[in-house]
C-alpha cells in the first residue's frame, strides 16, 4: 500500500512536470520533492563564469550583503565594484570549471552588524576601533571596514554538493566620512594605504579565526580580499589591492599577494592625469570622430579598467539626442567602425547608446576578441 | 604654380587626415575638401541592414519625418514601427546589396505639412478630405492620412552616387481622435479596412503623379507602403498592410500586393485572443517558469511580431528588483536557458533584464539563429 501511494506520487509528480513543457532531465527542471532541499545549478554561459547553486530553484541571497559600518553612505559604483571584483578574487583560487557558487550563507546578518561596528563594552565582537571621544579629524579612531561580503564554492561529489571554500571580501575605507553632530556638516577622515592595509590583514586573521570554530569551516581555504572603497563622489568603484589564502585549518594568512587594480573615468577631470595616456589619447580620438559626425550628442564618456597595468575593460556611454530607427542603426554602424578603429584591441568593451531615459542599442566585444556583437533595441 | 599649389594642398590634407589616428582608405576617414560636398557611408554590421549615406560625414535626417496631420498624438509604439516597418518594405524592391540608404530628403517639410492637411480653398494640395463641416462620428470625414515618411535609396557608379530608387510611407488611421470643441472630449471615427486601403491607394496615385514632376524622380521606382496606425492607447505600434510599385516614368501604382503583417503584446489582456495560441502557451509556460524559480520579479511581458502568419520576432522585458552582481549574472544564464528551452526557436529574440531605472542586462538572438547573445552590463 505504501509502495502504491508512492507509485502514484511518482506519477502524479511526472505528470505535473510534463505539464509545464518539454522539459528533458537538465538540472534546471528539478523541484522540490517530498520536502526534502533539492540543489540545481544553472549553467555558466559564458566560460570564466559560475554555474550558481539553487535551493528549491530559488537563488540564495547572502543575508549580509548590502550591511554597512554606518551610515556612511556609499555610491552604487563601489558596491558593483566591490561585488564583482571578489567574484574576480574567488576565480584565483576556485576555478569556474569545479566549482560552483553561491552567495554567503555562513555568516548571519546580526553576527555581520556586531563585525562591522566599533569594538565596546556592549559589541566585543567589533572589529572596528573603539570610538576614542575625539572629533579631530587626525587624533579620532576612523571606521576602517565598511562592509563585508561572503562567497561560498561549493564541489559536487556523487550528486552532493559540498561547500569546498570560501572567499571573504573586506571594503575598506579610503576616507571615513563623520558628522560632529546629529545632521551636522560631513567631515572626512583619510586613511592612508598603510594603514587600511595593516588594518585589513589584521581583521582576515581576526575573521579567520571565528569561522574556524564552525566545524563546517575547519579544513576548507578561505580567501580574504582587500578592497579599497573608493571616495564618495567618484565616478568609478574602488579596487581591490590585496589577498590571501588561509589553508584548511589555517588560522591565518601568512602569505599576501598584492592585486594592481585601476578605475578611472575619460576625459579626465579636475587636472587629474590618465593612468594611461595612450589609452586616453585613443578614446579621445575615438569621441572627436563620432562627435564631428554626429553633433548632437550630449555625452560621450567611458570608465577604463586596468589589471595589473594593462586596460582590461572599457564602458562606454554614449547619450543621444536622436530617436528615429534608422539613424540609431546608423549610428550604431558607426560608432561599432570607430571603435574597432580608434580604440584599443584587446580590453573587454562595452558601448551604450542611450537617450537620458532608454537604452537603444549595445555594442559588446570579450576581452582580447576582434568579435564585435551589436544589438539596436527593437520596438514592434 | 598652379600645380605646385594643389600638391600643397594635397599633401597639406594627407598630412591632417594622417593626425586623426590609424585612417587607412576606408570610406568614413573621407572629409569635405575644398567645399565640395562628400558623400561617404556607413558600413552595414549585419546582412540584411543598409549601409547608409553621410554628407560631409554628416547622417541627413529627414525634414519630414514626425510631421504629422494634426494634434492627434500618436504613441511611440507607432512611430518606431512605421519607419522600421517601411525599411522592411523597402528591402523587398532595394536590396541591402546594392543600395544604399538616407533618409528621404526630396520632399519639403512644407511641401509634406500641406499634403497632409485637410483639402480646403487655402490648401488644394491637402490628401485628407475635406472639412463637411459635422462632428458626428458617423457623418464627418476623418482625417485618413496621418503621417508621411519618405526613404531613399542610391547606387554607386563611379564613386558617385546616384538617386536610383524612392519608398514613400503613407501611415493611416485605425481611428481618427478628434474633438467638438477645443479642449473639449475626444471622440473617435473608425475607419474600415476598406476605406482605408482605398483612401492609401488613391493617395499613393496623386502622390506619385506629383512627384513624378521633378525630373530627378521620374525614371527611377516608387513605392508606396500603406501602414495601419494602431489605437492610441495599443502596447504595440501598427503594421503595414499593402504595398506597391509605380515603375519609372509610371504615373500609378498598377499593382498592389498585400503584406501580411501583425503585432500584440503577451499576456493578452482584456479577453484578447492570441494570435496563434502555441507561441502564446509558449511564452506563458517561460514565464512561469522564470517567476517560481525568482519570485521578486515585477513584470515578465512579451511584443510578438508575425509575418506572413509566422512568429518573426519577440521583444521580451524582464523587470527586477534585485541589484547584486552575481544574482544578475546568474539570472541572465537562466533566463538563457528558460529562453532556450520553452520559446520557439524561429523568430529573432530580444530579453531585456532591467529595473525600473536601468538595463541590467540584454539576450538577442537572430532570426533563424540558434546562437544567443548575452551580456550583463558592466560598471568599473
Amino acid at each position: 500500500m505504501k509502495k502504491l501511494s508512492k507509485l502514484i506520487m511518482t506519477l502524479m509528480t511526472i505528470f505535473l512536470l510534463a505539464g509545464c513543457g518539454n522539459l528533458g532531465n537538465s538540472s534546471l527542471s528539478s523541484h522540490s520533492q517530498n520536502g526534502k532541499k533539492v540543489t540545481t545549478t544553472t549553467q555558466a554561459s559564458k566560460s570564466g563564469q559560475y554555474s550558481t547553486l539553487l535551493q528549491n530553484g530559488h537563488y540564495q541571497v547572502s543575508a549580509i550583503s548590502g550591511l554597512s559600518a554606518d551610515s556612511n553612505s556609499s555610491n552604487n559604483h563601489n558596491l558593483q565594484a566591490f561585488e564583482a571584483g571578489l567574484l574576480a578574487v574567488s576565480q584565483k583560487e576556485f576555478s569556474p570549471d569545479k566549482y560552483y557558487f553561491q552567495e554567503g550563507q555562513m555568516i548571519s546578518a546580526p553576527l555581520a552588524q556586531k563585525w562591522l561596528n566599533r569594538k565596546s563594552n556592549t559589541n566585543p565582537l567589533g572589529l572596528n576601533p573603539v570610538d576614542n571621544g575625539s572629533k579631530d579629524a587626525d587624533k579620532r579612531n576612523p571606521i576602517y571596514l565598511q562592509q563585508l561580503l561572503e562567497q561560498d564554492f561549493y564541489t559536487q561529489n556523487d550528486k552532493e554538493y559540498n561547500l569546498a571554500g570560501m572567499t571573504i571580501g573586506l571594503s575598506l575605507n579610503a576616507v571615513d566620512y563623520y558628522t560632529k553632530e546629529r545632521y551636522g556638516a560631513t567631515f572626512e577622515t583619510k586613511i592612508s594605504d598603510s594603514q587600511r592595509q595593516q588594518m585589513g590583514q589584521e581583521m582576515a586573521n581576526t575573521i579567520i579565526q571565528r569561522l574556524r570554530k564552525n566545524k563546517n569551516l575547519r579544513d576548507i581555504p578561505i580567501v580574504v580580499g582587500l578592497y579599497r572603497q573608493n571616495i564618495n563622489d567618484s565616478l568609478v568603484g574602488g579596487s581591490f589591492f590585496s589577498y590571501g589564502v588561509s589553508h584548511k585549518f589555517g588560522d591565518k594568512i601568512n602569505d599576501w599577494k598584492a592585486i594592481k587594480e585601476q578605475s578611472q573615468v575619460l576625459p579626465v577631470v579636475n587636472n587629474e592625469n590618465p593612468i594611461n595616456s595612450n589609452d586616453a589619447n585613443d578614446f579621445s580620438n575615438f569621441k572627436n570622430h563620432i562627435e564631428n559626425y554626429f553633433p548632437n550628442l550630449s555625452g560621450v564618456t567611458a570608465q577604463v579598467h586596468y589589471q595589473d597595468g594593462s586596460l582590461s575593460g572599457i564602458a562606454i556611454t554614449i547619450t543621444t539626442q536622436f530617436y528615429g530607427v534608422a539613424q540609431i542603426r546608423s549610428f550604431t554602424q558607426f560608432v561599432q567602425e570607430s571603435a574597432n578603429r580608434y580604440l584599443p584591441q584587446q580590453p573587454a568593451l562595452e558601448i551604450r547608446i542611450q537617450t537620458v531615459q532608454d537604452m537603444q542599442a549595445l555594442i559588446t566585444k570579450d576581452y582580447n576578441s576582434k568579435q564585435f556583437t551589436s544589438h539596436v533595441l527593437v520596438s514592434y
